[in-house]
Protein backbone atom coordinates (compact mmCIF):
# COMPACT_ATOMS: atom_id res chain seq x y z
CA UNK A 1 0.00 0.00 0.00
CA UNK A 2 0.90 3.73 -0.80
CA UNK A 3 0.77 5.01 2.83
CA UNK A 4 2.74 1.62 4.27
CA UNK A 5 5.46 2.12 1.42
CA UNK A 6 5.96 6.01 2.23
CA UNK A 7 6.13 5.59 5.75
CA UNK A 8 9.65 3.90 5.38
CA UNK A 9 11.45 6.41 3.88
CA UNK A 10 13.18 7.63 7.36
CA UNK A 11 13.94 4.27 8.41
CA UNK A 12 17.64 4.72 6.31
CA UNK A 13 19.07 2.33 8.80
CA UNK A 14 16.73 -0.90 7.54
CA UNK A 15 18.05 -0.54 4.34
CA UNK A 16 21.31 -2.03 4.17
CA UNK A 17 20.55 -5.26 6.10
CA UNK A 18 18.26 -7.45 5.59
CA UNK A 19 15.55 -7.64 7.98
CA UNK A 20 14.90 -10.89 7.85
CA UNK A 21 18.38 -10.78 9.93
CA UNK A 22 16.73 -8.41 12.77
CA UNK A 23 14.56 -9.46 15.77
CA UNK A 24 11.32 -7.12 15.68
CA UNK A 25 7.52 -7.18 17.05
CA UNK A 26 5.90 -10.04 15.71
CA UNK A 27 2.69 -7.28 13.94
CA UNK A 28 5.24 -5.24 12.52
CA UNK A 29 7.08 -7.86 10.95
CA UNK A 30 5.28 -8.65 7.73
CA UNK A 31 4.51 -5.14 7.34
CA UNK A 32 8.36 -4.33 7.44
CA UNK A 33 9.66 -7.43 5.51
CA UNK A 34 7.30 -6.45 2.66
CA UNK A 35 8.50 -3.22 2.48
CA UNK A 36 11.79 -4.10 2.45
CA UNK A 37 11.31 -6.02 -0.65
CA UNK A 38 9.58 -3.06 -2.04
CA UNK A 39 12.51 -0.95 -1.51
CA UNK A 40 15.01 -3.57 -2.70
CA UNK A 41 13.19 -4.25 -5.70
CA UNK A 42 12.96 -0.49 -6.48
CA UNK A 43 17.01 0.21 -6.46
CA UNK A 44 17.46 -3.28 -8.46
CA UNK A 45 14.66 -2.21 -10.76
CA UNK A 46 16.43 1.64 -11.23
CA UNK A 47 19.93 -0.09 -11.31
CA UNK A 48 19.45 -2.98 -13.49
CA UNK A 49 16.05 -2.68 -15.18
CA UNK A 50 13.00 -4.41 -14.65
CA UNK A 51 13.47 -6.91 -17.32
CA UNK A 52 16.81 -7.70 -16.24
CA UNK A 53 15.71 -8.23 -12.63
CA UNK A 54 14.67 -11.36 -11.69
CA UNK A 55 12.56 -12.82 -8.54
CA UNK A 56 15.77 -14.82 -7.56
CA UNK A 57 17.88 -11.57 -7.97
CA UNK A 58 15.86 -10.18 -5.69
CA UNK A 59 16.08 -12.73 -3.42
CA UNK A 60 19.41 -12.97 -3.05
CA UNK A 61 20.22 -9.08 -2.65
CA UNK A 62 17.67 -9.89 0.34
CA UNK A 63 19.37 -13.06 1.82
CA UNK A 64 16.25 -14.74 1.30
CA UNK A 65 14.87 -17.46 -0.78
CA UNK A 66 12.20 -17.58 -3.73
CA UNK A 67 9.85 -19.13 -2.10
CA UNK A 68 10.19 -16.78 0.84
CA UNK A 69 9.37 -13.37 -1.61
CA UNK A 70 6.13 -15.29 -2.02
CA UNK A 71 5.03 -14.69 1.59
CA UNK A 72 4.73 -10.85 0.65
CA UNK A 73 4.25 -10.43 -2.87
CA UNK A 74 2.54 -12.26 -5.85
CA UNK A 75 4.96 -11.97 -8.64
CA UNK A 76 6.94 -9.40 -10.49
CA UNK A 77 4.77 -7.04 -11.96
CA UNK A 78 3.21 -6.64 -8.36
CA UNK A 79 6.20 -5.49 -7.04
CA UNK A 80 6.59 -2.84 -9.68
CA UNK A 81 3.07 -1.79 -9.05
CA UNK A 82 3.99 -1.47 -5.28
CA UNK A 83 6.82 0.57 -5.92
CA UNK A 84 4.69 2.58 -8.79
CA UNK A 85 2.24 3.48 -6.06
CA UNK A 86 5.01 4.38 -3.51
CA UNK A 87 6.32 6.73 -5.75
CA UNK A 88 3.13 7.88 -6.35
CA UNK A 89 2.29 8.09 -2.45
CA UNK A 90 5.06 11.36 -2.38
CA UNK A 91 4.36 13.16 -5.65
CA UNK A 92 0.47 12.66 -3.57
CA UNK A 93 1.57 13.62 -0.34
CA UNK A 94 3.14 16.93 -1.72
CA UNK A 95 -0.12 18.08 -3.89
CA UNK A 96 -2.07 17.75 -1.00
CA UNK A 97 -0.01 19.82 1.07
CA UNK A 98 -0.12 22.51 -2.02
CA UNK A 99 -3.38 22.04 -2.48
CA UNK A 100 -4.10 23.03 1.31
CA UNK A 101 -1.97 25.78 1.53
CA UNK A 102 -2.59 29.20 1.19
CA UNK A 103 -1.19 32.03 -1.04
CA UNK A 104 -1.71 32.83 -5.10
CA UNK A 105 -1.76 29.34 -6.72
CA UNK A 106 1.20 29.88 -8.42
CA UNK A 107 3.51 29.75 -5.03
CA UNK A 108 1.20 26.46 -4.45
CA UNK A 109 2.50 24.94 -7.71
CA UNK A 110 5.87 26.13 -7.14
CA UNK A 111 5.99 23.66 -3.74
CA UNK A 112 4.60 21.53 -5.60
CA UNK A 113 7.34 21.57 -7.86
CA UNK A 114 10.05 21.20 -5.17
CA UNK A 115 7.97 18.19 -3.52
CA UNK A 116 7.88 16.38 -7.22
CA UNK A 117 11.33 17.25 -7.91
CA UNK A 118 12.60 15.12 -4.76
CA UNK A 119 10.44 12.74 -5.60
CA UNK A 120 11.34 11.33 -8.87
CA UNK A 121 14.99 11.73 -7.86
CA UNK A 122 14.25 9.55 -4.86
CA UNK A 123 14.45 5.44 -4.99
CA UNK A 124 10.59 4.81 -6.24
CA UNK A 125 11.37 7.76 -9.04
CA UNK A 126 12.26 5.26 -11.94
CA UNK A 127 9.50 2.75 -11.01
CA UNK A 128 7.34 5.56 -11.30
CA UNK A 129 8.40 7.13 -14.91
CA UNK A 130 9.08 3.62 -16.19
CA UNK A 131 6.32 1.34 -14.85
CA UNK A 132 3.75 1.96 -17.79
CA UNK A 133 6.68 1.71 -20.38
CA UNK A 134 7.20 -2.21 -19.27
CA UNK A 135 4.42 -3.69 -21.11
CA UNK A 136 2.93 -4.76 -18.81
CA UNK A 137 -0.59 -6.42 -18.52
CA UNK A 138 -3.44 -4.22 -20.16
CA UNK A 139 -5.55 -4.24 -16.67
CA UNK A 140 -2.09 -3.03 -14.71
CA UNK A 141 -1.36 -0.65 -17.36
CA UNK A 142 -4.92 1.14 -17.63
CA UNK A 143 -4.23 1.26 -13.23
CA UNK A 144 -1.18 3.20 -13.77
CA UNK A 145 -2.55 5.33 -16.29
CA UNK A 146 -4.94 6.08 -14.66
CA UNK A 147 -3.56 6.83 -11.29
CA UNK A 148 -1.44 9.32 -13.48
CA UNK A 149 -4.15 10.99 -15.37
CA UNK A 150 -4.98 12.07 -11.95
CA UNK A 151 -1.73 13.77 -10.86
CA UNK A 152 -2.06 15.27 -14.01
CA UNK A 153 -5.51 16.56 -13.58
CA UNK A 154 -4.51 18.25 -10.18
CA UNK A 155 -1.85 19.63 -11.56
CA UNK A 156 -3.68 21.44 -14.13
CA UNK A 157 -5.96 22.26 -11.69
CA UNK A 158 -3.12 24.35 -9.73
CA UNK A 159 -2.69 26.01 -13.04
CA UNK A 160 -5.78 26.78 -13.86
CA UNK A 161 -6.28 27.93 -10.39
CA UNK A 162 -3.30 30.55 -10.99
CA UNK A 163 -5.08 31.78 -14.19
CA UNK A 164 -7.98 32.43 -12.01
CA UNK A 165 -6.17 34.48 -9.32
CA UNK A 166 -3.85 36.16 -11.66
CA UNK A 167 -1.00 34.70 -10.39
CA UNK A 168 0.03 32.74 -13.71
CA UNK A 169 -0.62 34.53 -16.91
CA UNK A 170 -3.39 33.45 -19.41
CA UNK A 171 -1.72 30.35 -20.74
CA UNK A 172 -2.66 26.61 -22.41
CA UNK A 173 -2.70 24.64 -18.75
CA UNK A 174 -2.73 21.22 -20.27
CA UNK A 175 0.51 22.12 -21.94
CA UNK A 176 2.16 24.23 -19.10
CA UNK A 177 1.38 20.65 -17.26
CA UNK A 178 3.31 18.89 -19.58
CA UNK A 179 5.74 20.88 -20.03
CA UNK A 180 6.29 21.39 -16.39
CA UNK A 181 6.05 17.52 -15.57
CA UNK A 182 8.03 16.92 -18.60
CA UNK A 183 11.60 19.21 -17.34
CA UNK A 184 10.56 18.07 -13.64
CA UNK A 185 10.12 13.76 -15.12
CA UNK A 186 13.40 14.28 -17.18
CA UNK A 187 15.64 14.72 -14.03
CA UNK A 188 15.13 11.11 -13.76
CA UNK A 189 17.37 10.45 -16.29
CA UNK A 190 20.02 12.74 -16.06
CA UNK A 191 20.25 13.42 -11.99
CA UNK A 192 22.76 10.91 -10.08
CA UNK A 193 22.83 11.32 -6.56
CA UNK A 194 26.64 12.99 -7.23
CA UNK A 195 25.08 16.02 -9.36
CA UNK A 196 26.63 18.95 -7.97
CA UNK A 197 22.93 20.45 -7.45
CA UNK A 198 20.24 18.99 -4.91
CA UNK A 199 16.88 18.90 -6.34
CA UNK A 200 15.06 21.68 -4.34
CA UNK A 201 18.06 23.73 -6.00
CA UNK A 202 17.17 21.87 -9.35
CA UNK A 203 13.45 22.68 -8.61
CA UNK A 204 14.31 26.27 -8.01
CA UNK A 205 16.04 27.01 -11.11
CA UNK A 206 12.89 25.29 -13.01
CA UNK A 207 10.51 27.76 -11.42
CA UNK A 208 12.84 30.73 -12.19
CA UNK A 209 12.92 29.36 -15.52
CA UNK A 210 8.86 28.49 -16.20
CA UNK A 211 8.12 31.69 -14.02
CA UNK A 212 9.81 34.08 -15.62
CA UNK A 213 11.03 33.02 -19.14
CA UNK A 214 13.95 32.90 -20.89
CA UNK A 215 12.91 36.18 -22.81
CA UNK A 216 15.95 38.39 -23.10
CA UNK A 217 16.30 42.28 -24.08
CA UNK A 218 17.23 41.59 -27.41
CA UNK B 1 23.90 3.95 -40.75
CA UNK B 2 21.72 7.40 -39.38
CA UNK B 3 21.73 9.48 -43.14
CA UNK B 4 20.26 6.21 -44.71
CA UNK B 5 17.98 5.58 -42.12
CA UNK B 6 16.77 9.07 -41.91
CA UNK B 7 16.34 8.93 -45.78
CA UNK B 8 14.14 6.40 -45.80
CA UNK B 9 11.47 8.53 -44.63
CA UNK B 10 9.70 10.07 -47.29
CA UNK B 11 9.49 6.85 -48.49
CA UNK B 12 6.14 6.10 -47.03
CA UNK B 13 4.78 3.82 -49.75
CA UNK B 14 7.08 0.89 -48.77
CA UNK B 15 6.04 0.64 -45.06
CA UNK B 16 2.87 -0.84 -45.49
CA UNK B 17 3.87 -3.99 -47.69
CA UNK B 18 7.30 -5.44 -47.22
CA UNK B 19 10.14 -4.95 -49.65
CA UNK B 20 11.19 -8.36 -49.89
CA UNK B 21 7.90 -8.89 -52.30
CA UNK B 22 8.64 -6.09 -54.26
CA UNK B 23 11.00 -6.16 -57.29
CA UNK B 24 13.87 -3.36 -57.22
CA UNK B 25 17.68 -2.04 -58.65
CA UNK B 26 19.86 -4.76 -57.24
CA UNK B 27 22.30 -2.03 -56.33
CA UNK B 28 19.34 -0.86 -54.12
CA UNK B 29 17.82 -3.73 -53.22
CA UNK B 30 20.15 -4.67 -49.46
CA UNK B 31 20.15 -0.71 -48.42
CA UNK B 32 16.20 -0.47 -48.70
CA UNK B 33 15.83 -4.06 -46.73
CA UNK B 34 17.95 -3.06 -44.13
CA UNK B 35 16.20 0.29 -43.86
CA UNK B 36 13.22 -1.99 -44.22
CA UNK B 37 13.96 -4.03 -40.77
CA UNK B 38 14.90 -0.38 -38.63
CA UNK B 39 11.85 1.06 -39.50
CA UNK B 40 9.88 -2.08 -38.59
CA UNK B 41 11.96 -2.58 -35.74
CA UNK B 42 11.09 0.97 -34.64
CA UNK B 43 7.44 0.42 -35.08
CA UNK B 44 7.57 -3.07 -33.19
CA UNK B 45 9.34 -1.17 -30.14
CA UNK B 46 7.41 1.44 -29.38
CA UNK B 47 4.11 -0.91 -29.42
CA UNK B 48 5.46 -3.62 -27.70
CA UNK B 49 8.89 -2.81 -25.76
CA UNK B 50 12.36 -3.42 -26.64
CA UNK B 51 12.24 -7.14 -24.30
CA UNK B 52 8.84 -7.85 -25.37
CA UNK B 53 9.64 -7.64 -29.29
CA UNK B 54 11.36 -10.70 -30.17
CA UNK B 55 14.10 -11.19 -33.98
CA UNK B 56 10.91 -13.76 -34.83
CA UNK B 57 8.27 -11.26 -34.46
CA UNK B 58 10.20 -8.65 -36.25
CA UNK B 59 11.10 -11.73 -39.12
CA UNK B 60 7.05 -12.31 -39.12
CA UNK B 61 6.12 -8.98 -39.20
CA UNK B 62 8.17 -8.62 -42.48
CA UNK B 63 7.39 -12.00 -43.71
CA UNK B 64 10.65 -13.33 -44.02
CA UNK B 65 12.32 -16.11 -41.64
CA UNK B 66 14.97 -15.16 -38.96
CA UNK B 67 18.07 -15.86 -40.88
CA UNK B 68 17.03 -13.91 -43.37
CA UNK B 69 17.19 -10.72 -41.09
CA UNK B 70 20.83 -11.76 -40.19
CA UNK B 71 22.01 -10.31 -43.68
CA UNK B 72 20.99 -7.11 -42.85
CA UNK B 73 21.78 -6.86 -38.91
CA UNK B 74 23.62 -9.14 -36.63
CA UNK B 75 21.35 -8.79 -33.46
CA UNK B 76 18.64 -7.08 -31.45
CA UNK B 77 21.13 -4.80 -29.59
CA UNK B 78 22.39 -3.67 -32.86
CA UNK B 79 18.65 -2.56 -34.25
CA UNK B 80 18.04 -0.60 -31.35
CA UNK B 81 20.91 1.38 -31.64
CA UNK B 82 20.57 2.07 -35.65
CA UNK B 83 16.99 2.94 -34.77
CA UNK B 84 18.50 5.39 -31.81
CA UNK B 85 20.89 6.62 -35.08
CA UNK B 86 18.16 7.23 -37.19
CA UNK B 87 16.07 9.07 -34.58
CA UNK B 88 19.31 11.29 -33.77
CA UNK B 89 19.88 11.87 -37.53
CA UNK B 90 16.55 13.86 -37.34
CA UNK B 91 17.58 15.74 -34.44
CA UNK B 92 21.31 16.28 -35.64
CA UNK B 93 19.77 17.62 -38.86
CA UNK B 94 17.37 19.83 -37.20
CA UNK B 95 20.49 21.33 -35.07
CA UNK B 96 22.53 21.94 -38.35
CA UNK B 97 20.12 23.89 -39.53
CA UNK B 98 19.56 25.88 -36.37
CA UNK B 99 23.12 26.67 -36.37
CA UNK B 100 24.07 27.63 -39.80
CA UNK B 101 20.41 30.08 -39.23
CA UNK B 102 21.16 33.61 -38.98
CA UNK B 103 18.98 36.11 -36.44
CA UNK B 104 19.10 36.20 -32.98
CA UNK B 105 20.27 32.70 -31.45
CA UNK B 106 17.05 32.79 -29.11
CA UNK B 107 15.11 32.00 -32.61
CA UNK B 108 17.29 29.53 -34.19
CA UNK B 109 17.00 27.74 -30.71
CA UNK B 110 13.18 27.98 -31.30
CA UNK B 111 13.54 26.27 -35.18
CA UNK B 112 15.70 23.59 -33.22
CA UNK B 113 12.37 23.24 -30.52
CA UNK B 114 9.93 22.75 -33.58
CA UNK B 115 12.34 19.58 -35.66
CA UNK B 116 13.09 17.94 -31.98
CA UNK B 117 9.71 18.11 -31.46
CA UNK B 118 8.52 16.70 -34.99
CA UNK B 119 11.41 13.82 -34.00
CA UNK B 120 10.37 12.87 -31.01
CA UNK B 121 6.89 11.81 -32.15
CA UNK B 122 8.08 10.22 -35.02
CA UNK B 123 9.15 6.65 -36.23
CA UNK B 124 11.98 6.89 -33.92
CA UNK B 125 11.67 8.97 -31.01
CA UNK B 126 10.91 5.82 -28.82
CA UNK B 127 13.90 4.42 -29.98
CA UNK B 128 15.84 7.05 -29.23
CA UNK B 129 14.19 8.37 -25.81
CA UNK B 130 14.08 4.35 -24.22
CA UNK B 131 17.60 3.14 -26.01
CA UNK B 132 19.44 3.93 -22.60
CA UNK B 133 16.97 2.40 -20.40
CA UNK B 134 17.46 -1.21 -21.96
CA UNK B 135 20.11 -2.05 -20.52
CA UNK B 136 22.27 -2.83 -22.69
CA UNK B 137 25.99 -3.80 -23.13
CA UNK B 138 28.32 -1.07 -21.29
CA UNK B 139 29.84 -0.32 -25.10
CA UNK B 140 26.78 -0.05 -26.78
CA UNK B 141 25.43 2.60 -23.62
CA UNK B 142 28.73 4.52 -23.36
CA UNK B 143 28.32 5.22 -27.10
CA UNK B 144 24.47 6.22 -26.47
CA UNK B 145 25.26 8.42 -23.50
CA UNK B 146 28.08 10.12 -25.97
CA UNK B 147 26.25 10.93 -28.88
CA UNK B 148 23.44 12.15 -26.46
CA UNK B 149 25.46 14.47 -24.57
CA UNK B 150 26.63 15.96 -27.82
CA UNK B 151 22.96 16.81 -28.79
CA UNK B 152 22.49 18.83 -25.48
CA UNK B 153 26.27 20.13 -25.70
CA UNK B 154 25.27 21.66 -28.76
CA UNK B 155 21.81 22.52 -27.40
CA UNK B 156 22.94 24.38 -24.33
CA UNK B 157 25.82 26.45 -26.82
CA UNK B 158 22.42 27.82 -28.95
CA UNK B 159 21.15 28.74 -25.18
CA UNK B 160 25.12 30.40 -24.13
CA UNK B 161 24.31 32.02 -28.38
CA UNK B 162 20.87 33.47 -27.13
CA UNK B 163 22.61 35.26 -23.74
CA UNK B 164 25.35 36.20 -25.13
CA UNK B 165 24.03 38.21 -28.20
CA UNK B 166 20.93 39.36 -25.58
CA UNK B 167 18.05 37.60 -26.96
CA UNK B 168 17.76 34.93 -24.22
CA UNK B 169 18.37 36.53 -20.57
CA UNK B 170 20.87 35.59 -18.42
CA UNK B 171 19.64 32.32 -17.04
CA UNK B 172 21.49 28.62 -15.74
CA UNK B 173 21.70 27.10 -19.47
CA UNK B 174 22.64 23.96 -18.53
CA UNK B 175 19.45 23.77 -16.30
CA UNK B 176 17.65 25.34 -19.09
CA UNK B 177 18.22 22.78 -21.69
CA UNK B 178 17.37 20.25 -19.66
CA UNK B 179 14.28 21.68 -18.38
CA UNK B 180 13.70 22.10 -22.33
CA UNK B 181 15.03 18.68 -23.58
CA UNK B 182 12.54 17.57 -20.81
CA UNK B 183 9.71 19.14 -21.75
CA UNK B 184 10.25 18.09 -25.48
CA UNK B 185 11.03 14.22 -24.71
CA UNK B 186 7.67 14.14 -22.37
CA UNK B 187 5.95 14.96 -25.84
CA UNK B 188 7.48 10.67 -26.53
CA UNK B 189 5.26 9.63 -23.48
CA UNK B 190 2.24 11.70 -24.09
CA UNK B 191 1.75 12.42 -27.70
CA UNK B 192 -0.37 10.14 -29.54
CA UNK B 193 -0.93 9.80 -33.48
CA UNK B 194 -5.17 10.87 -32.92
CA UNK B 195 -3.38 13.79 -30.74
CA UNK B 196 -5.90 17.01 -31.01
CA UNK B 197 -2.45 19.22 -31.73
CA UNK B 198 0.15 18.44 -34.03
CA UNK B 199 3.77 18.87 -33.21
CA UNK B 200 4.56 22.26 -34.07
CA UNK B 201 1.10 23.45 -32.25
CA UNK B 202 2.93 21.96 -29.15
CA UNK B 203 6.11 23.82 -30.20
CA UNK B 204 4.76 26.42 -30.38
CA UNK B 205 3.09 26.45 -27.12
CA UNK B 206 6.20 25.29 -25.67
CA UNK B 207 8.22 27.83 -27.08
CA UNK B 208 5.49 30.62 -25.62
CA UNK B 209 5.47 29.19 -22.05
CA UNK B 210 10.03 29.15 -22.14
CA UNK B 211 9.98 32.31 -23.93
CA UNK B 212 7.73 34.51 -21.68
CA UNK B 213 6.86 32.83 -18.47
CA UNK B 214 3.62 31.89 -16.66
CA UNK B 215 4.36 34.75 -14.34
CA UNK B 216 0.64 36.76 -13.92
CA UNK B 217 0.31 40.01 -13.11
CA UNK B 218 -0.83 39.18 -9.55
Amino acid sequence: MPAAAAKTRPRKHLRPASPWEARRRPRHEHALKREAVIHAAARAFRERGYHNTSLDDLAASLRVTKPTLYLYVPNKEAILFECFRAGLAQIQASLDAAERGGGPAADRLFAFIRGYAAAIVGTFGWCMLRAEDQHLGAAMSRKIKLLKAGIDKRMRALIEAGIADGSIRRCDARMTAFALAGALNWMGHWYREDATLKPHEIADRFIDIFNHGLRGRG
